[in-house]
């Protein structure tokens, strides 16, 4: 069995992390997934996708505070006439994609583990993609 | 149904990204892919895989240099004697690989989304690693 | 056939890259696979996972010294109260998660390239999560 979701994120800000963790977890117990992975796509150039704490929304201040650090909205040598260079460098620091384990029902991440849609060039409203593939038993 | 194809890829600069999309389309087409998921792995370790956009050539030139501003060529705590430590932060912070979806026979990538081999110590002649692995049918 | 192995890892330093790719080689032996993948787990928000040289330990220097130059301990700025903002960063930089191909019962990495498990807030008692999945035959 497998199944693709298109899940719909709205972002409020340039630069937001969204925790998607629990939409996931919904189109798993949709899908009846028992045994299997998730791959979650996100299908923009100026997003990406994450896992971090869950916990204290200082750390997602903390992550894209450094992030913008490290790539500033404006560089001198940006050409990229759009003027969103900064999110293109974060989208592939961070990356479009991550695979999560299925066992049991259960989205198997740590106990501080929350999955985070990255906006980068926002508010928009955007796609995440969402396939869950069984695995054949044993 | 499952496959692998060893791809060459060739490149010219010390620090250049290289769009491989058509040639990853062209492996999924050739193995008659119709539902499943694409593996790409890089199996150097100064080359990486990305997903960026596909449209104007200035976003791969910022990416570049951004990338070597974070990890300039030379610094003065550098011990490894090759040279390209710049090139190995690079490709962990790029990554390896990449998991990409296939629906219908189509590769699920966003409209403005592509796929690029990351050379970060060429030019060299490069291997990139696609495994294409069918899904069962629902 | 699959299979999920919950390995332990001890670290030492609050910084530290453990190779682990023999750990992950005895877990597909041991699972007698011969034609997949393994998906490897980081299931903690200040540890990750990477691929990179497997001959010069210096390379592991030279690629912690410049996430922690990328990433400081201390920032001005940082919010959050556990002081290893830092960590979450390099977690989220680097990545949770790989995955590897494996066939003939061999992982399938470059010359070069090893698994590493990377401490961002050791020492610790960590787990890696790695899961064998076996393809169905062409």
């Amino acid at each position: 069995m497998h199944n693709l979701s298109i899940q719909s994120v709205r972002t409020s800000e340039r630069n937001q992390l969204v925790e998607v963790t629990s939409a996931i977890e919904r189109v798993v117990r949709e899908a009846k997934l028992a045994d299997g992975m998730v791959i979650v796509h996100v299908p923009h150039t100026t997003a990406a996708v994450t896992i971090n704490e869950n916990a204290d929304p200082d750390v997602k201040h903390d992550l894209l505070r450094k992030l913008s650090e490290l790539a500033p909205h404006h560089e001198s040598y940006y050409q990229h006439g759009e003027g969103n260079s900064d999110s293109h460098v974060k989208t592939s620091l961070v990356g479009p994609g991550i695979t999560v384990l299925v066992e049991g029902g259960r989205l198997m991440l740590g106990r501080w583990q929350g999955i985070y849609f990255c906006e980068f060039d926002g508010p928009r409203n955007r796609e995440m993609w969402v396939k869950v593939v069984e695995f054949e038993s044993p």
